[in-house]
């Protein structure tokens, strides 16, 4: 059995879901939202994802993590507060010795719903269909499921292929 | 007097200098170059930057810090980049209770050399002028100072309108 923690980070709302891996179980622990309030500057909005992200370490004691690849749009300064939010994701698991795992959107699709074009509702039923309990206020903590469990199908598969490999 | 951490923040290098200020004398404490590997993985590069903030912090016990507005380029992974140093040269002051503070590259400028459209050149030559003893082996190093000179002005500034307020 092993504990994954998936990460959807934003500044204003980073999702987070936590399962556990039992071979091809998945099963649901915990999810929600961390939230920034937009009129605080950005160092304090910062101190509250860190903050928050800590304690969720802590609190469920992840092995890994896996943090979405941010998509990367046109609009220089919105980029930007992706990248802050996005920095802290992937440092604050890393501090905690947490290994830290990224995917592509496209990667996630595939792994959750089987396509790499499916739509945000068909995430959010897939992800209720492998996942009951999962609460999901926000389609953010949606997202952040749907990251542990690609990650959950990337570890099966690459100890699938290292078993390959050592009875070749 | 005060003391006060100025930043250059980015992935590869991030300058910092440390400076006294008081009233309009300066003085040069220390400067130097973060630097992470290239060949590491993000987190891991997140983490060389946080944890060699902390020490900085640490070692010299800044009161206020302030770090360069980063400059939006067009090509959207840097900016994203960009963003994770600059997302852990705003976090780490803060997590630390030392106020941060942001200025743009013009403004820097104009306090250092009286223009907004000083060289590269320019600004090392006044920071060494203005901060005999600055090591600055790298340019890295001579814009954190020169961050760190530029909030000593502005704060300069606000006391004496402050002054002038309550004298009025």
């Amino acid at each position: 059995m092993i504990r994954l923690l998936g990460l959807d980070p934003g500044l204003r709302f980073m999702g987070w879901g936590v399962i556990d891996v039992d071979g091809n179980r998945l099963r649901h622990v915990a999810d929600g939202v961390l939230a920034t309030d937009a009129k605080d500057d950005v160092p304090r909005r910062l101190c509250v994802l860190h903050d928050g992200l800590q304690e969720l370490i802590t609190r469920y004691g992840p092995a890994e993590a896996a943090v979405e690849e941010t998509y990367v749009n046109r609009n220089g300064s919105s980029t930007l507060k992706l990248g802050y939010a996005r920095g802290v994701a992937l440092l604050v698991p890393a501090l905690a010795g947490v290994a830290v795992h990224e995917y592509g959107a496209r990667a996630v699709k595939r792994a959750v719903v089987g396509t790499g074009a499916a739509t945000k509702d068909q995430i959010t039923m897939m992800v209720r269909r492998l996942l009951p309990g999962a609460e999901l206020r926000r389609a953010d903590a949606a997202d952040a499921l749907a990251m542990a469990i690609c990650h959950a199908h990337h570890r099966a598969s690459a100890q699938q292929i290292a078993r390959g490999i050592s009875m070749a």
